[in-house]
């Protein structure tokens, strides 16, 4: 599997088409990155991702983690402690981190940049930062002090990595069923009890710590969500004052023997009275979870992303050499035994598939980035309640679209090569059985969905929705004018309005039935995407066809043909969508529990 | 992973909606299996496969294939031998062969059934007799007299085993590449050399011998697929007096390391001057593996829907037992710290659209095999020609379709178990992994969509389709007036003309520019298949409203319950295929060369 990074396409998405650095600039001031330091963060990070984790990818899957039953503990794959080593040497562990805490306190935008190239290079040696992440995340909005000179100077510096430990073995979606307890030891600090499950990255060979952050219930709490704490217990005891002492008794049982993503360990976390500290208020512990979700969440959208590029880029190059059948209109290589592959119009679909998909995504993940920018940066609170709105808002769109079509267009992928893309050999099955976690876990599709349509969309008002077909409608006001838009601008502005009409008939039915809801939710989520890309789209033919793009005449061609690919050939996947929408959820509902039985 | 035979519903298709055993007596008069003797059949066929194959599924998938180098042969997993040992004892491997070598001669139809039950036990132990039966299909046809005493006895009776050797590295669906040549030995033998890959059952470790089918060159053959002859090469040297001698130089020389499938041995097979006959006509080898070819993928659509229906019934009880958050109109189990899994919407969604998909995908398995039946059984030249047309057409629908859903709905299957269904331990990624190679042998998805949409119905001017579209007509019109029917037949009738409109703006397209049937053809496939599963359900709801019909109220309830999911909530889907139809191939083809190449 081999791997380049899309720089060109990943600078067109921030400058050209979001103008990120105005919008650093309006956020950040005189601290905001500009250009060069931006450009010199995507060369070096395309340069470690492409030389140091691009290589190790297959070998993670080859030899996956193993579990030492004598000293519990995980030993990850070989070569992935050394890539940890220079990415932390290299200072990576703080690209976004807090400068008070020795971060270099970049955008979001630029991490979910640097991101995407991780994912595309190895998802699971990704999971090891990409949980330090949310770590770092959660102890900067919610620890104490004392708890972020200790802990998260750690994370940040790298030399200690982050987990969080939710799933119980009776409980995944339903947090409210968690059963992992706390008890108070009387100074001020908690002995934590229980067994948790699925734990991603629950133990490394190369952090001299690990900060778990685990949800568990105080003595007395309140049954369900609203009992419950977060919790940070590390694996090797740390008292107030930053000493490390002795091995907590927090260990990993064993590890899950799983479809994909083999270099990460999953584990099994046994809590035998492992002592920690509550972090944030007692039994708000859920809410300090949501407080770090939009950006765990887009997290592994971004995982969709990466691998929707990587399986294109491998998939792409097969398909230029691999020589099978002529075309249907005659022989285009007369000077080959056949032609290309990419002769094939259903080869050419898959491929353009992928890249359509990927290329829009991109920009999807980026936008979706400035918007957590703006929810952590902005200080008017009017100005921060409606970017929190339209980042809650997408960011179900961003990880339920983007995983969901990670394993269709990973599946593309393989199908472009055939036999060749079942075996091993090519790596184009290891980018399928990697995305398959993906729709899972952080958060299911199904999860996802009700997220968005119940929570964010009818929940809220649609507050974040009316904010984006707001901006999409200006968009179209503002350029509708233009020749080279006229192709789309029709068609997006009757989406739209769809969309709108589309989400208040739902919302008339789910007064009067609850699962009416549920019935539409996934289906919404994947209406709501697919038009959410193809504003994307709109906006990237807008960027290529002004007067003062800098790019070569190829690159704009091949963005007007990618966009009309994509208005032709996916976007009419809304109908579909929205007529099963329109039916309704009562053949779900009314289908008789028998059907799930045995006949 | 548990499965239980869905005789019941076997039973349902074949006696109540295909009145099979009627269609067997017309054709096959005294001869005929009747309903007694079809029944005693499916129950010890499913008494096999569950208590045989079904626990040896996930053996095979953990241990694989091995491959000694001393010996270059392969070791098939832990209990596979003893099964095919029994299976063989059980005299299974002659259910379909001719009477004249020692098999049962029952019908296709009756072998689609008991195939389907393999597939659901055990898809990679089933490639080793799916495999013989396809070399007893070509022998059959294609043999010479002393070809058939020799080998078909043997493979009927089991002792030996068959492959289909076709793929060489450079050629996979384009065989007009294919390099391996056969020399003339002077005493009506020949000695083959070459190399093949992807050889499906290549080797195994319990048959006494093995006849491998191989595609090759004589010296001087055209080039191009009409120089291809069919040669038949044992793993033991035979004599046209059946003694057998020494070891032929054909040598496993490697198995693939797969996604999934891996019980089953994928091999790279090395001929070195092995000794084999002609079979058939010189230069017409290609023609001869036409012959077995309905055969063959129907096999693989079978596969498919082994897969679906296994996936349907695990994932069906893990959600009745897995208590998760409660239902949103309400709690329904009080009694439960939560409800079970299947109250909520798009877990139903999930589980209605697997057994949706293969209660109707099984009607089609074995009406498609009953056509089998009809071309191989008919005498009237007429009556066998539209039996062949029909069948043709409706051959790269079933294999194309069911092994795309297959993906689908088993994904459906480890959704439906969220992280539990990530991990090895419930089955269901296995599940998933097998079925990823059901949409590439035995020709692609893309290889079935332009067989059906460029060769059976744009090249035979929609001989099968008219045929097919006629049957629906008259179903629709003898039953227009049932009230059962009603929310069915219309959108029938509507979708049958539509089928035929959309044909029809294809062809007149295609007559322009010949890439539009390429363009079109996978959405054609899937769009055809959505209306083919349709007509089956409106045909299902036909059988359980007679008043003749004597199956449990229940019975007739889930039927209904599961044709009106279907149309409202799957058949939707034939729109977006359709709008992409309706797109042209101009999307495609124009898109620049470039794309696919490194940005």
């Amino acid at each position: 599997m081999k791997y380049t990074a899309p720089l060109t396409d990943l600078r067109f998405a921030l400058y050209d088409v979001l103008d990120a650095p105005t919008q650093f600039a309006a956020l950040m001031g005189d601290s905001a990155p500009d250009r060069d330091l931006i450009d010199a963060v995507l060369d070096e990070g395309a340069k470690f991702c492409e030389q140091v984790l691009t290589p190790l990818n297959a070998v993670g899957d080859a030899e996956g983690c193993t579990y030492d039953k004598a000293t519990r503990s995980v030993k990850t794959p070989t070569g992935f402690a050394d890539a940890y080593r220079q990415y932390r040497d290299g200072g990576w562990t703080g690209l976004t981190g807090p400068t008070a805490y020795g971060g270099q306190g970049l955008p979001e935008t630029v991490g979910a940049a640097m991101k995407e190239m991780i994912e595309s290079s190895n998802i699971a040696w990704g999971t090891y930062p990409l949980l330090s992440a949310g770590a770092i995340d959660a102890l900067w909005h919610h620890g104490e002090d004392w708890q972020k000179d200790v802990f998260l100077t750690r994370l940040v510096d790298g030399s200690w990595t982050g987990t969080m430990c939710l799933t119980e073995p009776h409980c995944g979606s339903d947090l409210g069923l968690l059963k992992t307890r706390a008890e108070p030891v009387g100074d001020g600090s908690y002995k934590v009890y229980g067994t948790k499950i699925f734990i991603t990255a629950g133990d490394n060979d190369f952090a001299d710590n690990i900060a778990h952050l685990v949800l568990a219930r105080l003595p007395d709490a309140p049954a369900g969500t609203r009992g419950i704490s977060m919790f940070i217990v590390p694996k090797f005891a740390v008292a107030r004052d930053g000493t490390v002492g002795e091995r907590n008794p927090v260990f990993a049982g064993s590890i899950e023997h799983k479809m994909g993503l083999s270099g990460s360990a999953t584990c099994v976390m046994n809590f035998d009275g492992a002592v920690g500290y509550l972090v944030g208020k007692e039994n708000r512990g859920l809410n300090a979870m949501f407080t770090m979700m939009n950006s765990a969440r887009l997290g592994v959208g971004i995982q969709g992303l990466g691998l929707i590029e990587t399986s294109f880029q491998n998939a792409a190059a097969y398909a230029r050499d691999r020589l099978q059948m002529r075309a249907l209109s005659g022989v285009k290589r007369p000077d080959k035994p056949a032609d290309p592959l990419t002769v094939h119009p259903d080869v050419r679909r898959m491929l353009l598939t992928q890249r359509a998909v990927a290329e829009s995504g991109r920009l999807l993940c980026l936008y979706n980035g400035l918007q957590v920018d703006r929810v952590n940066l902005l200080t008017d609170p009017a100005e921060r309640a409606a970017a929190d709105a339209l980042c809650g808002f997408l960011t179900p769109i961003t990880k339920g679209l983007l995983t969901e079509l990670a394993i269709e267009c990973t599946s593309h992928g393989m199908q472009v090569l055939g036999g060749h893309g079942y075996i091993a050999e090519w790596g184009m099955e290891q980018l399928m059985r990697d995305s398959r976690i993906t729709t899972i876990y952080e958060g299911t599709t199904q999860i996802q969905a009700i997220d968005l349509l119940g929570r964010k969309v009818l929940g809220l008002n649609g507050v974040g929705l009316n904010l984006f077909l707001a901006e999409i409608r200006g968009f179209l006001d503002a350029h509708e004018g233009r020749s080279s838009l006229v192709p789309f601008v029709g068609e997006l502005r009757r989406l739209a309005d769809e969309w709108q009409t589309a989400t208040l008939e739902i919302s008339l039915r789910a007064k009067s039935d609850a699962e009416e809801m549920g019935a539409a939710a996934v289906d919404y989520l994947f209406y709501s995407g697919y038009i959410t890309l193809a504003y994307f789209w709109a906006r990237s033919v807008e960027a290529v066809t002004r007067e003062s793009f800098a790019g070569t005449a190829r690159f704009r061609e091949e963005k007007l043909a990618l966009a009309r690919f994509y208005f032709e050939r996916i976007l009419p996947r809304t109908q579909q969508h929205l007529a099963t929408i329109r039916a309704g959820g009562s053949s779900l509902m009314q289908a008789p529990d028998s059907l799930f039985e045995a006949a």
